[in-house]
């Protein structure tokens, strides 16, 4: 079945509204179904179950779903129409590269917890906590996380490579997935080497948001979805223009909510990203703000891996007396400005440009 | 460029002999000049050189080539002729997924050594060291040797589909590559799993080889070979009918020379097998063969992380004199003659035939 979208064929006035919570659900069911097959799998080859169901658990339970979801967008809004399966499938494969992701993410920062409940690692070391002893049972948590993520990644490129593309949208999608894998990676390294080394220059934060959120969660799923749709170059611009700073307001939002959210609604902790010391926007403009006293007492305590919730306490009255929350805030407003201005020229059917609106604003506004 | 190959449109009298040393070349020159372009991007995006340079220091300073050059013996062995770019670049991917594995394994195993120099997340915690104290260089030799293992997971896929395949040669490829990735990390899970609970139990040891090694470095490399050249379902299985003992047989290999190699030739130290307690066929048949004192002995010494020089000589006398070692070096030699015979009746070209036996002598016989 080709599920190629035939962009132009419909005037805009006459292009379907975009589905996305269609679109979620689609989604979700492809990823159960394709993880339900490698469950079968298992059983079949008589391999230990807690791989697969781990990584089920772990994929279906949470999640924004937001790379499928602005793939979507990206193929709506370079005219995609029709049958939305290939977008879908393509789609469920980002959530699952992300799940990969965020399970080697967990295991680099040391989290504990993720979307409310333990991170991957923690979970399986927890298993086999009933059998082993201690040193053993978090060296298997530690090892077999390594390789549930691993094999995510691989699934993510059977599930790209078993959706019904013709190889003209396979050609023109390649290299966007490629460039996005590799951005993340280096985002993450980047982050990795910054953590626990702030310093009051702000760029440095925002470099690591660029490539680690900006493109790889925002700009690339929107590329994606326009190349499955035959989007021409304006289309990929325009999805840049409102994709770049959008996707440094949402980082600038989950750096806020690292630190200030309720980890009722996010599902972390908000010690975990002051214990690593993790550099963010919001942590340089308080040392670059702060008085000589405040920046050493904010030194001293970010990257405290023994930081209780009263030592938490005095950094958010820090982040928040230098004037650094606020002026965090004062970025995420510019650049939620700056993506829905972006979405005035740009050449979208109507109803596109009204979703992406309305996502600039639950991404930036967002409590979880 | 179409690099498809033309089974049968020579007689296998009229088809040139395997170049295997050529392909060797080639593979390394496409490993070279793909990194090196990733080199270039780094430098280019200001990114630190120190991720992508331990890699190409890593892909390119040794190993055997074994899965590239089997997948050119499958393509060989299936009529391939012609322009091999194809077949080398795809080679090349599984040369540079191999090293993803790799890298991951040592993290798990916390193997120090590798091809002869530390493995490289201690690489990368020593080059921490002289900016970064003691527990954050370990940290960040950890978390980058997995970001490393990531981007070497996802750059073997770019190269892999930036092949100059048809689209007839993707889809038979596809499956077979993404059948061997599963069974590799399964394999891997299970190796973990078995990691310091030795048993007298040879079939988990020979579960484990069958995944890790049989058919993720044997048969699957030359399927994905035979599958570029259109070899048909008869090629196909007298691959696997030769790959499956030759795999078990190099792992079985590998056990012995993990214990009584020369560190000098294997690149890999002879003590870390055992101070993790890795469970191989070699100790499963002393373990089943020793008597009770003999069987405790080794119980005790095999997985203590502290074991020095002195242990493991007796470690290795233990598995001398239980009969392991000849019991093992009897198992190599019948499934090497297993894949001997096989080749007696497969459709392969008589000059084809004659490499992969040079390669099943070699490989089993080998002492590095």
């Amino acid at each position: 079945m080709s599920a190629m979208a035939e962009p132009g064929s419909l005037a805009p006035s006459g292009a379907p509204d975009p589905d996305l919570p269609g679109i979620r659900t689609a989604v979700e069911r492809t990823l159960d179904d394709f993880l339900d097959g490698k469950a079968r799998d298992a059983e079949r080859d008589d391999m230990p179950p807690e791989v697969i169901g781990t990584l089920r658990d772990f994929v279906l339970r949470g999640g924004k779903r937001l790379r499928p979801l602005l793939c979507a967008c990206g193929w709506y809004a370079a005219g995609g129409t029709g049958d939305p399966t290939a977008v879908v499938r393509v789609g469920a494969a980002l959530e699952l590269f992300h799940a990969f992701a965020l399970v080697h993410d967990d295991l680099m920062d040391r989290s504990a917890t993720r979307r409310g409940r333990p991170a991957v690692h923690r979970a399986l070391a927890d298993r086999y906590r009933s059998t082993r002893d201690h040193a053993t049972a978090e060296r298997l948590g530690v090892g077999s996380a390594i390789l549930l993520g691993d094999l995510a990644c691989v699934w993510s490129c059977e599930l790209l490579h078993t959706a019904p593309l013709t190889p003209r949208q396979f050609s023109a999608l390649l290299p966007v997935v490629h460039a996005m894998r590799t951005e993340v990676m280096y985002g993450q390294y980047l982050d990795l080497l910054a953590t626990g080394e702030p310093t009051a220059d702000v760029r440095g934060p925002l470099r690591v948001a660029r490539y680690k959120t900006a493109t790889y969660t925002c700009e690339r799923p929107l590329h994606a979805g326009a190349a499955l749709a035959g989007g021409p170059e304006a289309v990929l611009d325009a999805c840049t223009a409102y994709a770049l700073p959008l996707g440094e307001a949402f980082q600038l939002r989950d750096d806020l909510l690292g630190v200030f959210g309720d980890p009722r609604a996010t599902g972390k902790s908000r010690l975990d990203d002051l214990r690593e010391g993790k550099h963010t926007a919001l942590v340089a403009l308080a040392l670059d703000q702060g008085d000589p006293g405040q920046r050493a007492e904010l030194l001293r305590l970010v990257g405290d891996s023994e930081l209780d919730e009263r030592g938490a306490a005095r950094v958010r009255a820090l982040l928040t007396g230098t004037g650094a929350r606020a002026g965090v805030e004062h970025m995420i407003r510019a650049r939620r400005a700056q993506a829905l201005h972006a979405l005035c020229t740009a050449p979208f059917p109507p109803a596109v440009a009204a979703v992406l609106r309305d996502l600039a604003d639950s991404l930036t506004e967002r409590s979880a």
